[in-house]
């Protein structure tokens, strides 16, 4: 009997996790939130773009979690810590450090600590979008290809558009900064003892989604585009990795220092570090045909093709990456900017009140499609896909003197699902099989009105992950593949991943109104998003209140 | 010293005031709230477009209130019954009353009593969206003109479609009613005593503004366009009236019924009947150059030109008739079906907590022009002008994860701001000279945010009319210039009317920045409105950031 231990580093807090390697059964879990910040995030009152994360609270949460969660594994039959073979790491991401030539955070150090430029950037900080414009016009007009793969825009999320922006604002920084590392690359270099930061082994994830890395171009950017943006950005490229990895290889193997602090053995594998939702995607049984969605306070769709097979470019989807996700496959990653966060904005943002999500979501379950003659754009923090563009924001439409709160809740949740569905649609076009749609994350788990109203806006039948904690299992599978337990990632998943009992099947009637809105929510999306630039909408809120008058 | 009584039937409560005629001085008021329905409006749960009236309220709340205003003049010094020489009627409409033969409100007959549709259809009923949209259809292909001085568009608001409406769902209720009579003109009838509908002196206000009615084709609609809707119309044209009349004219004199129940002298002139705004506008000083804009649960704006010249038709602004408001003037009404009623439906009905308007004010009053980000369409209860189509509906852009309550409150002010702007720029295309606006109304006297932002968004000073209850004193304005105590209106009004000594004056760099949102106002007004039908609308929610980014 072996095990292996999965940690999934999250916006607020870290959770490791150890599960059995033959049938995925947890024995032990522990979660840490992170103590800086607001909720583990740094904030600028000023800025409401910038989002940063202590790099310190990730080490705290590190040794914090997994010996909180071999503590509780010890109190179990069969485990012993000499059966754990192997660690996985997830992170969120795009989320760069900036380190010195130790390997360590300029952050960690006295002379950086309260400079926020200084912290992990945080996939959700969106300070750098004007750099992510100009690497998009650059790269369109020189290097096509890069951004070919990642729906012709570069994001403000990502790595070199978060680089450029320090350089820019805070030169200092940049300039102390040795290397930039990828938080999914820096915990696994860290519990391997490396101390040299051109020594990490990077993942495929993060460098192919976020950083325009694929083999096609030998590797990252080249330097004359780099130089382009700033000659500095391309000398940084030679303190940066040649090599990108999938999660068939090992990031190292535990440190002797890293095995006293967490109390495990020294030198069990480390697996190659993958985004969360990447993980997250493998512990939920992604394959081809089943995409994964991760729903919480964003989304994410990840789906996988063969790598024996050719994946066309898909125009507005981020990204499309060999070796990303599952190894031996195209990785597919697509998302929205917001889901429960538009939620949580609204319910606890607008109206005020956290425990209204209850007694509104039940006040919205007695609504029928198109009943309110509301209609929402999810776009209260941008738009991922299929739009690729930050800089959209919500749009509510159809309102009355008679509108409800609730009415205007299930409006915002069809919203988002409307957004799932133009993704979902997006990939299929492009002939990417999705057969089945498996959800993970607590939203997928807890409200069964969205997964019903996901599941008739999109069309397809929606499964929840049988774990709650995904991504952690998934780092853990990987885990288990590199340690050897089983031989390969769809023979790991079979034993150490399953789907809960409830499943939600589209209903034939809400489709069809669905289909309706959706019709509309297409000429708003397609308008405001720029696809339209000559748009008759001068239709929209009388065939709205046409649907609604449907109910009386 | 004389006195006249104002009456001013609202939407939900009556109000009688007692002025002196020489300095308007105020004796004696009091307010009744209608007993029935919902604040004094019936509704029906499973329709929102309806709205009726209790007629039995009206006779109710005429006794009571004017009972209550004389004796709380009773009080005063100089007082005396006897010296009350007019009465003046003011009330909400289009909001027609089927009679029978004689003059009998149907809904005062046992019969009828629990029928919806005998009732007094009030002014905001839409149930008639289908007839108004008929009407505007076959009079733009056989008698435009009809149109023409009503913005093109026959509202579902105004006497014909309401008919036709009620001919169509409930022909019992059509064929037992004798004629239909407008609430302005049925009150004034009560106290004059005429117990046949057809004698009764109609007002040129009502019938101009809402019933089709001018000079230019003979009085109402000609028999052949009101059979194109129905027979049964054309020859209830017969049992309407042939002409009505301006405020220089009485309705009829004091009957010795009424006088008894009401405690003053048999045989004084009772004024022709206005509608509520029109009487306000008059009781705020409207005249060539002034416009009088009255602010509440909805907005109206009432100019006058001098009938000795000649005012063009203005498309979107309904309407344009000689005689109404002020004898000897071209009387232009224009407005806003919902002001203080989105306010409203924002802070109790989605927020739910009617004591917020206070603090949210407060908040709101703290943000700059722009710095939300967000932008509101005004027409939670459609567009009056200048797009004149009640199956509009709100729009809310802009919202991000940080867009808070009051921001969102500040932008449905500034919405209805916008509104007020495009209804000014029109009648000023069009040659109406607008020097001044005063406006009047509870929002006026208690908002200062919303009035300083009226200011920055038109770029007219706003004045606010020196009485509260400028409807009930325009009323008693008419009574006096009736009776004779003032030669003329502009002289009554110059002895009884005044504006209060606080005026808000446009801020030229909020104005600045309010003219660049509304252009995007425009946009969406224009596309959304259907007056352009190839918008480009993709650049709308970047513009907003970057007015926004300039608060940074």
């Amino acid at each position: 009997m072996s095990f292996t231990l999965g940690i999934d580093y999250g916006t607020n807090s870290v959770r490791a996790l150890i599960v059995r390697c033959s049938d995925g059964a947890e024995f032990g879990v522990a979660v840490v939130d992170y103590p800086s910040g607001k909720q583990g995030v740094l904030l600028d009152p000023k800025d409401h773009h910038l989002a940063r994360q202590n790099p310190a609270d990730h080490l705290y949460g590190l040794e914090k979690s997994v010996r909180g969660a071999l503590a509780q594994a010890k109190k179990k039959k069969g485990f012993d810590v000499g059966k754990v073979v192997g660690i996985g790491v997830d992170t969120t991401g795009s989320s760069p450090i900036p380190v010195d030539k130790e390997n360590v955070p300029l952050a960690l150090r006295a002379r950086w600590r309260r400079n926020l430029n200084a912290q992990c950037w945080l996939w959700k900080d969106h300070t750098a979008h004007r750099e992510a414009a100009e690497i998009t016009r650059l790269a369109a007009e020189i290097r096509p290809q890069y951004i070919a793969k990642c729906g012709n825009t570069y994001s403000s999320e990502w790595f070199w558009s978060k680089i450029l922006h320090c350089l820019r604002v805070d030169p200092d920084v940049f300039l102390a900064a040795h290397s930039w590392v990828e938080l999914a690359d820096w915990i696994p270099s860290v519990l391997a003892g490396i101390t040299n930061p051109l020594e990490i082994r990077r993942g495929v994830c993060c460098a192919g989604h976020k950083a325009l890395y694929a083999d096609d171009w030998g590797g990252l950017p080249d330097r004359e585009f780099l130089a382009c943006l700033d000659p500095a950005l391309a000398d940084l490229r030679d303190r940066l990795y040649e090599r990108a990895w999938d999660a068939s290889h090992a990031a190292g193997a535990l440190s002797p220092e890293w095995a006293r602090k967490l109390g495990l053995k020294v030198g069990i594998p480390i697996a190659i570090g993958e985004m969360d939702v990447h993980y997250g995607a493998i512990g939920s049984g992604v394959a081809e045909g089943t995409v994964v969605k991760v729903i919480g306070t964003s989304s994410c769709d990840c789906a996988v093709v063969s790598a024996e097979k050719t994946v066309p470019d898909i125009p507005g989807i981020c990204g499309i990456v060999k070796g990303a996700i599952l190894p031996g496959h195209y990785g597919i990653e697509a998302g929205q900017s917001a889901v429960g966060d538009i939620f949580k904005w609204y319910v606890e943002g607008v109206l005020g009140d956290a425990r209204l999500h209850g007694p509104l979501t039940k006040e919205a379950a007695r609504l029928k499609p198109g009943q309110s003659g509301l209609l929402a754009l999810d776009w209260n923090n941008g738009n991922r896909n299929v739009l690729v563009d930050q800089l959209l924001t919500g749009l509510l439409i159809g309102q009355t003197l008679y509108s409800t709160k609730a009415e205007i809740y299930r409006a915002l949740i069809e919203g988002t699902a409307f957004g799932a569905r133009a993704i979902i649609e997006r990939i299929r076009e492009y002939g990417v099989r999705i057969d089945r749609v498996v959800c993970a994350g607590g939203i997928a788990e807890k409200n069964p009105l969205l997964m019903q109203i996901y599941a008739d806006v999109t069309g397809c039948t929606m499964l929840v992950a049988g774990s709650s904690q995904a991504c952690a299992l998934g780092a853990a599978v990987s885990a288990a593949v590199l340690a050897g337990v089983h031989p390969d990632f769809p023979a790991a998943q079979k034993c150490m991943t399953s789907l809960k009992k409830v499943s939600y099947r589209p209903k034939p009637a809400a489709q069809k109104v669905y289909g309706q809105l959706y019709a509309l929510y297409r000429q708003l999306h397609d308008s405001f998003g720029g696809v339209n630039r000559a748009a008759d909408l001068s239709g929209v809120m009388k065939r709205l209140l046409e649907i609604k008058d449907t109910h009386r």
